[in-house]
């Protein structure tokens, strides 16, 4: 039986030594207190593991072989509903049978408790054999544990503190009703004019003199918006003018709006409309729904004007989702290649032994590693930064010690996830693209027919830098993070450079001297971006202690105008940072695992000459770009 | 009227004043006597410029509009023959009757006997309309052009010598049936086991007992392969056995085989047979066929054996072609970019104001100038190579001092023309599938669906690295033709580096001595590779004068083997050259036109971090994986 665990070494590398599962485990498990729960690390992980068997199997044998299908068939609008093709209802009905939708969900909500984490690795699986399927899959568990976590965060579950069980939440029967397999539910953000740019959002919410609160306005591009239930965000407070980007999003509230209601002769009827189904270059197994809300009866989650917090949360989880479907598309397209060269012969060899060719496929090898790497460690770092907060927020008795402890294990992985998930999505989206156009590229003419499938892989492929976030609007945030760290902590900087600095000449391990080198090439492009961004106010800085600038920068702080520096190289410093944190992860396995060095001797052999040219991109370009458009703002602005 | 000629300053460029339009009408023109002919270099530059205006408007007006209809309409195999939809054929129509097909053709031929360079703009601007009608457009007088000058090569053309025009040539019918519109013709090469690797063919050409040839055989991917004239490459002699790589390209001949016969009721019926019409992922408007010749009745061109020789012009021609192709779809790209970029507002502002979006633009219009400035160069130095050697061959009455002059020019461009083709295919190619991509994420979200258009430009634009020679074909016939170059001739080649180096600190002019620091880049590159690439051999060479190195390198040389390390380097090698020869050409234009300083500058902005980690990369990698390949090749040779 073909399985896309056990024939994957790098993936069980995660699965058997590569991954921290026992703190994982540990805090799911509320230290293995929980009633009907497993009963120590090693029950766990013997569950966890069998669950990945499983799915590997069901991924590589019952939906891989239908992919192509799947893509000819795709969805379509029928009166005014999604039919999904007979291949996909029948896939749907086989994880309903497997029990999966509820992998995550709390046993008494119907779950089986797993970590959000192994879901992930179950992504990665589902997306090798079919990313529209892992995508549609990923808007029931996902958006079910969003449910929970939002009812946790407005305060509206309630826990039994001794059994650590849930005895009350706000949106059990949709939870429930999607654990058994019968819903699923999507986030609505997007409208015709308003895609990245969140402030312009013009959905509103209204509330009558009842209180109950009407979602009215256009949704586009929601993936699989033909569900029962939708988290919306709306317009309930209105901006001061144009320019008041901060009350643009702080206007935001986030809503739960169902699809349907029962009318007077108690039949269903639809009071979200789908008005279209987009037909897409790819990705044709999800539904992509324009949806109209006409006063449809929402119920308000939080409070007003806390839209923009909840969605992060949707959003974070989202963008880790996206990256373990661009790996495994990317896992799929490689071993594709990989196939095809070692058949195809030329010139009196398999083509895979061609210089070039070898040298595409070893590097479109180390590339899906490294997407891998970044992946479960942000998915890491995500799931403990949300169980030990919710650990916090659910566990009344702790005593004192155990609460610093939650605090500062939420935190510091917080942080970390913080930091690694627009890297992932940034670095993921961009190489699964690339990967998958290698794919095809290695195919030569074969590459180009709908017979083979690496051009359905590619179509598929590029969904992944547009939605959830662009690349460039990742690039932005690990931009702007960086930097507004920086200016928040100067000192913490100027430490970490000085450690870098440091390892480069005194760790022992030549490859860690290789990543400090790698990491003080990163602070300097900072520390260069950070001497150019505010322009004339900086100019009185440079002989400065750097302690001094945090004062000197935030006062009167315009980040629009003075950031215009860093934005230009934004996607530059993302590739540098996004190097720098493979290299770190790369390094860190090394120390544990030496057979993981061979992995970080190649990804630097790659990195080095890459992070040097966008170090010197960073700090020799971009002048003439930033004066022309600083021109072209003036004369807008006189003209207008 | 829209018109994309005058629409199109940097195009505008090439017509008015950057392109020597003198030199290529006089010998086009035969020194402007040929009878019927235009009188002058003005009068000829004035019809020039008519004709690119007519071929503007008819682009813009009668083609671009429909490019979407095209696409997604599609050709179909219906009965045995193609049927193109309803739309190609108006715009065929159309072609005919603006009498296109015979651009480029001798008047007594009935064509207009217009440059070739004028019918490569022409592509451009018939490629930014539409890549795949233009590629059928360019099976019309690109075969009827390559069958006249066969007709020559073989000494199969008479010709008046007096007044210089064809009395007699071998395939007049097919010339004058295509200029009239009513036929084309298509190159077959590909067969379903060779592609790239021509040694690989296995159609054969067969003789009978009277001298009739006869080609049976499989054909694959053969673009407008649905026409009535087929030149074909087949097997006439076979190899010594499976590693005769050379015999494998000497065994072939190059025949001319007519799809249709009369048959005994004097009706027209198929010897070649359509065995299939590809669904592509994109150029749905151009048939890619399969056929099959089941003894079908041939026509050998030349003599046996020169297949591979006649194989040549045809692909020269057919990849400049395609530059041009590439060409007009990139500009294509960065337009619709352009304009969704000025409309579509975020953070209020025109998202052709944001910094990243601003760069991409800046840098995709930069490379669209810079494909045409590789594009224009390449097909003047092929064209002024192509019709020096024609007059040599066709004017018998030449004095000595002409015929030497003719010779000096031909080889001259010949070279010129060598070195540049390969470098314009790989880097047109390349761009135009990275600038369809970026105009596809400038769109964001509507990028990803079919109502807009550039989905259907970057599915068009995937096959331009694929056809025509991949990208790979390309590097390494770059890569060989330039290690090659330094092994003839190590003098030369040192000369250079000297000069560049001299250059490089005694150029007045700051912009000619930053070319002149990436030319000598580019040579330290090819000495590294040089060095690296003979292994042991080369060992002893390293303290020697270059100048006793094609002794030592050229004795028992094997290129298979020896090259290993300048294959896995090629396409990087082959991107430092491409830069290179932009930027030559660039500072050759600046000298003649100040305005074109500013396109220099931004390039070696550009090209400049770009060869330097290039050049890194050259020198510091892919050790590790030569290793590997050899212990596989010698593993692969113990198993087998």
């Amino acid at each position: 039986m073909a399985n896309f665990l056990t024939d994957n070494e790098d993936l069980l590398y995660y699965v058997e030594k590569g991954f921290d599962w026992d703190a994982i485990a540990s805090v799911t498990e509320r230290d293995f207190t929980l009633e009907g729960g497993h009963a120590n690390a090693e029950e766990a992980k013997a569950f966890y593991r069998s669950v990945l068997e499983m799915v590997g199997e069901f991924a590589a044998e019952e939906i891989a072989p239908y992919a192509a299908e799947i893509d000819r068939k795709g969805v379509h609008l029928e009166d005014g509903e999604v039919v999904m093709n007979d291949r996909l209802v029948r896939i749907f009905d086989r994880i309903r049978e497997l029990d999966l939708h509820g992998l995550a969900v709390p046993r008494e909500l119907g779950g089986m408790n797993a970590p959000v984490s192994l879901y992930f690795m179950n992504s990665e699986m589902l997306a090798r054999a079919d990313v529209s399927t892992m995508a549609h899959h990923g808007f029931h568990g996902g958006m079910a544990m969003a449910a929970l976590y939002f009812s946790i965060l407005e305060g509206s579950t309630r826990v039994d503190p001794r059994k650590g069980t849930i005895v009350e939440t706000r949106f059990r029967d949709m939870i429930e009703e999607i654990v058994r397999g019968e819903a699923w539910g999507c986030m609505d953000i997007t409208e015709p004019d308003a895609g990245s740019d969140m402030g312009a959002l013009r959905c509103v919410g209204e509330q009558d003199e009842h209180g109950n609160w009407f979602v009215s306005g256009e949704k586009i591009f929601i993936t699989s918006g033909h569900g029962k239930w939708h988290f919306v965000i709306a317009r309930t407070e209105k901006a001061a003018g144009p320019d008041d980007l901060a009350a643009g999003l702080r206007g935001l509230s986030m809503f739960l709006v169902p699809t349907y209601r029962e009318n007077e002769k108690g039949e269903r009827e639809r009071v979200v409309t789908l008005s279209r189904v987009e037909e897409k270059l790819g990705h044709h197994g999800s539904a992509t729904c324009g949806l109209v809300f006409d006063r449809a009866p929402a119920y308000l989650i939080g409070r007003r004007g806390e839209g923009f917090k909840y969605m992060l949360v949707l959003m974070n989880n989202a963008r880790i989702g996206v990256g373990f479907e661009c790996l495994g598309i990317s896992e799929a397209a490689y071993r594709l290649a990989k196939q095809y060269a070692s058949e195809r012969r030329s010139m009196g060899k398999p083509i895979e032994r061609h210089e070039m060719i070898a040298a595409y496929l070893d590097e479109m090898e180390l590339d899906v590693r490294s997407i891998r790497a970044l992946a479960v460690t942000a998915a890491y770092h995500e799931e403990l930064a949300q169980k030990h907060d919710l650990r916090l927020r659910l566990d009344p008795d702790l005593g004192e010690q155990a609460r610093a402890h939650h605090q500062t294990e939420a935190k510091k992985h917080k942080a970390a996830a913080r930091r690694l998930t627009p890297l992932l999505k940034y670095y993921a989206a961009e190489k699964a693209v690339e990967i998958c156009r290698l794919a095809l590229q290695i195919h030569g003419g074969n590459g180009y027919i709908t017979e083979y499938a690496p051009e359905r892989l590619l179509r598929d492929a590029l969904v992944m830098p547009i939605y959830e976030g662009t690349s460039q609007i990742q690039s932005l945030m690990a931009m702007k993070d960086t930097m507004g760290a920086i200016l928040k902590n100067p000192q913490e900087f100027v430490k970490r450079s000085a450690q870098a600095r440091w390892r480069t000449v005194s760790a022992r391990d030549p490859l860690e001297k290789r990543v400090a080198r790698l990491q003080l090439l990163g602070q300097n492009a900072q520390q260069h971006l950070l001497l150019r961004t505010a322009g004339d106010k900086m100019k009185g800085l440079r002989d400065r202690p750097i302690s001094d600038w945090t004062e000197q920068l935030t006062r009167s702080w315009d980040p629009k105008r003075d950031f215009a520096f860093a934005m230009l190289h934004a996607e530059r410093l993302t590739r540098l940072l996004t190097d720098i944190a493979i290299a770190e992860i790369f390094l860190d396995q090394s120390q544990l695992h030496p057979e993981r060095r061979e992995l970080l001797e190649r990804h630097l052999e790659r990195a080095e000459p890459r992070c040097k040219m966008l170090y010197e991109e960073i700090s020799t370009r971009g002048q003439r770009l930033i004066e022309e458009l600083a021109r072209s703002e003036a004369e807008s602005g006189a003209a207008s």
